[in-house]
């Protein structure tokens, strides 16, 4: 197992409102020295929840998204505010984007995007006990809320507007979860 | 459904050798504008193979991500050479950094990593009939190989080294995947 690598510089080489680029001299512990560019990493955490009106029945939303010139299926999202918990975040997102608040979450997993030139991280959230509940949102129009079952996940995932991997990596994670309970009440019944 | 928004300008607003930052004037359906931010999208695709020794081994690599600052179990990945389609892409990027060339490559599914300011997109390729074979790769160091159990995915996904949202995905496919042939093969049995 390798030590890591020593960081011998970092500065700032372009920036714009949101975003920033930043260049990094590494030198391996076998010596060798790279220049690698790499995002400027926000300081703050970003919350995914993954809806469920019942044990098979997720949340959806429908979303242009500006870097890909598309619609796509996701999941609600977004950053946390000052001084929100994920938990506050979450549930207020949820309402946002999607017009339910959770009485129930639960930590799915820490998630990365690509770590080899973002540090960029989300949370995913398994958001239950489901009610609805609205705030108004950010958004440039009204998003579209839908339903799919988790039975039918591989058909989702078949399709040309779901492609976002933390989204698909997040129902999965569900579909097992609820998998797990079902299994356990069988056992247990 | 909503009708796709207008782009009514894109320019270019900082870059650096690697990244490119676009500000973006859009037109929703409803009226509303909005101006955004986003990455240059890269002109060249990539690809991230999940390599499988038999129906229930997948080959994993330990690799350093600058974004991250840690070391990460990965997939073997990278982006396609010029001229290149996406099955040479794999073998050759699976050469490099695990050690195999694979006799058959599986499309599984096109992804994007954050469609709302990226348009970045991964195939994810499922690599089978593995033999060895190397290649020279650019990476600063050896990467480290190792190998592990589909079957034992939950575990793998609970660790902390294990974070990428697509590497995450690409595994629950690749696990499904063999399941249902194991399945179809019971069934004919």
């Amino acid at each position: 197992m390798q030590h890591k690598p020593e960081i011998l510089e970092t500065r700032l080489v372009a920036r714009s409102r949101l975003f920033g680029i930043e260049e990094m001299k590494i030198r391996f512990s076998n010596g060798a020295e790279r220049t690698y560019e790499r995002l400027r990493t926000p300081p703050i955490a970003a919350v995914m929840m993954v809806p469920l009106l019942d044990d098979d029945t997720v949340v959806l939303i429908r979303e242009y998204g500006a870097g890909l010139e598309e619609y796509q299926l996701t999941l609600p999202k977004g950053a946390l505010d000052d001084g929100e918990d994920w938990r506050e975040a979450a549930d207020r997102e949820l309402r946002e984007e999607a017009g339910y608040g959770a009485r129930r979450l639960t930590m799915l997993k820490r998630m990365t995007l690509s770590p080899g030139y973002m540090g960029h991280q989300i949370r995913a959230v398994l958001a239950e006990d489901l009610f609805p509940a609205t705030l108004p949102g950010d958004e440039p129009e009204p998003l579209e809320v839908l339903t799919w079952k988790l039975s039918d996940l591989d058909a989702l995932i078949e399709r040309e507007d779901m492609t976002e991997a933390r989204v698909i990596a997040a129902l999965y994670m569900a579909r097992d979860i609820v998998r797990r309970r079902a299994n356990s009440k069988e056992t247990m019944e």
